[in-house]
């Protein structure tokens, strides 16, 4: 049986890049007996243009029909002014409710070839490799009430509702102790239970999930002191688990601690392993149509695609182990200090990539 | 007429750097002219124990009837497991909300001599200095409605509300405004508009302040992309705006890049400028009774005191030049790399500045 997988472009870099991908699975298909089928559809500024939607309906329904997606980019200055509900980001932020997908794994893995790219001095993040689990589909990004209403006294405010009710806390959390129980056992939750009732029940939820998982040990730490400490010696930590704002702001953190947000991949699942993979960084509107933009957070993406929605974790490893390959013989794409190694392109460092497989 | 400041030392190290604050204010009455009155009172958990409550009725009293108060640090492991409205960070947030104290001004700056402090590479941080103006009393911290409850399905869920007023905005914003206008005009204004109505407001309010400040040029970064910017480049910052939540996080980490979190300031002001000064770091069970805490976080708001609320900035300078000179001299505490400079514990440090000044 064939595993259907879903391409979505994007916009401005998210198909020079999505590009690399397909030949990388083709590749699999082709020579590793990968059996994959390959479809496209519209999502972000493109979806918006062709379809007047960020997140077509089409789209969705072919989502549905998938085991996994794998997302380019969205987003791009042309979308900017248009009304809120068609940003392309609202096509993101509906794809991920609309697929229930909860877990939102962020690796920050530092390449042993790349620790000159970090901003943080080599003896502090040298073999840095974190996990964040960031719950996805919850949390002040979804909850209600919500908008900009006139108060009593006739001035203006802006609100939004933070909730998280246990279910969703039990979720994301064994989604957390899981990681951590496949990795180096250690499992921070990150709240701000001294200010926030919501994080208080985090903090109990996690607590008492902790007695199912005896062999993961868990420690708790407020958010402001989690953004100094991932500063400070970020090698302390094997999973961070949190929620979505608190996610969204730590994993950026330490994505930018590897210097390198071009290299890293990400996986968003649900319940039953679907997932929508994605690399960490932007559209790049600034360097698209050039030709230079970074490939291998996407390809990591197919790594981490074939992982965990296709069960091939070998083809998996054979991924990452071509992608360190490339960079240990010296390829290096611009933004990784393209002028140190051998200064290469998208689409040769995509081949060279599949070469190495 | 005779200033009135009100001294809290707190908790742990809190009364071990206070002691030194109260060294310096003397010095400076007897030797400088300044003329100052200092009363002392509880706040944190010696309020819990020797009145009952993390801000005893006397300390706001006291308080109110003060220009000015300089807290140590509240916390410890001994009021972990008391109720909820008796721990020592509730009677700071207490505080915070019954003077008003809207603006909390933390800088993060990097004494030239202490850049390898920094897990940052030098070329990276030296020269850092950002000043990150945070909302104090209001969003998330003390919005309502707030909780914990049962929902109809009869799962419970923990919610907060963020909630901003157009007042309480421009009110910040106007503080925001006129640091960077005493700056380098540069103004950052923080918030998460793509996904937050509160922060949709936020973004309007500032943008139509924007006007009445042609001297400062104002930007908008989200909060994710303010995290990466602030380790992957800090110095691209002069002044940043945003919210409680927001700005208690990326001040902590801001704090963090300069690797010498003994060292910051804080300044939190009502709208008349009275204000509480505090360092940045917390009350150190770790370290308390040893006298080998670092003063100077405390020493340096002494002079955001004399500075913001006594309109003293002459000797507001005189006491950072006193900093300045004993850390030129190679004065260094623990925290410091003790070892590096010559080793000086709390008491000798302070010493040494009232010396220098
Ligand atoms: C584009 C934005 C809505 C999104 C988020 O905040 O989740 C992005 O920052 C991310 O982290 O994927
Ligand atoms: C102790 C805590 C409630 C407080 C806060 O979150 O405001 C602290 O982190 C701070 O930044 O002063």
């Amino acid at each position: 049986m064939s595993h259907k997988v879903l391409m979505l472009p994007g916009d401005h870099v998210g198909p020079e890049i999505v590009a690399e991908a397909d030949k990388l699975l083709r590749c699999l298909a082709s020579e590793f007996g990968l059996a994959v089928e390959l479809e496209y559809a519209n999502l972000g500024g493109c979806g918006v243009d062709a379809e007047g939607a960020p997140l077509p309906d089409s789209t969705l329904a072919l989502a549905r029909d998938s085991d996994a997606a794998l997302l380019g980019a969205v987003g791009g200055p042309e979308w900017d002014y248009i009304e809120r509900d068609k940003r392309p980001e609202r096509g993101l932020l509906a794809i991920r409710a609309a697929l229930g997908l909860f877990a939102n794994l962020r690796p920050a893995l530092l390449d042993p070839e790349l620790v000159n790219a970090s901003s943080l001095r080599p003896e502090v993040v040298s073999g840095l490799d974190i996990l964040i689990v960031r719950e996805l589909t919850g949390g002040i990004y979804f909850g209600q009430p919500r908008g900009i209403r006139t108060r009593a006294d006739g001035v203006r405010e802006g609100f939004n509702t933070l909730v998280y009710g246990v279910d969703e806390i039990e979720r994301i959390g064994r989604a957390g102790f899981e990681a951590a129980r496949r990795r180096d056992g250690r499992l921070c939750s990150v709240d701000k239970a001294n200010v926030l009732e919501s994080s208080e029940l985090w903090r109990e939820v996690m607590e008492g999930l902790a007695g199912e998982y005896p062999d993961v040990s868990l420690s708790h730490m407020y958010v402001d002191n989690a953004a100094m400490q991932l500063v400070r010696d970020p090698r302390q930590f094997d999973v961070m688990v949190t929620g979505n704002l608190f996610g969204d702001v730590l994993s950026d953190c330490a994505a930018m601690l590897t210097g390198s947000i071009g290299m890293l991949p990400s996986a968003s699942l649900d319940e039953t392993g679907r997932g929508l993979y994605e690399p960490v960084h932007g559209s790049a509107p600034d360097i698209s149509g050039q030709g230079i933009a970074n490939p291998l957070a996407t390809l990591l993406s197919v790594a981490m695609l074939l992982r965990f929605s296709l069960d091939e974790g070998e083809l998996a490893q054979r991924v990452e182990r071509a992608v360190a390959r490339v960079l240990a013989d010296g390829l290096r794409t611009a933004d990784l200090g393209g002028g140190q190694g051998q200064s290469v392109g998208t689409a040769a460092m995509g081949d060279a990539v599949v070469a190495a497989l």
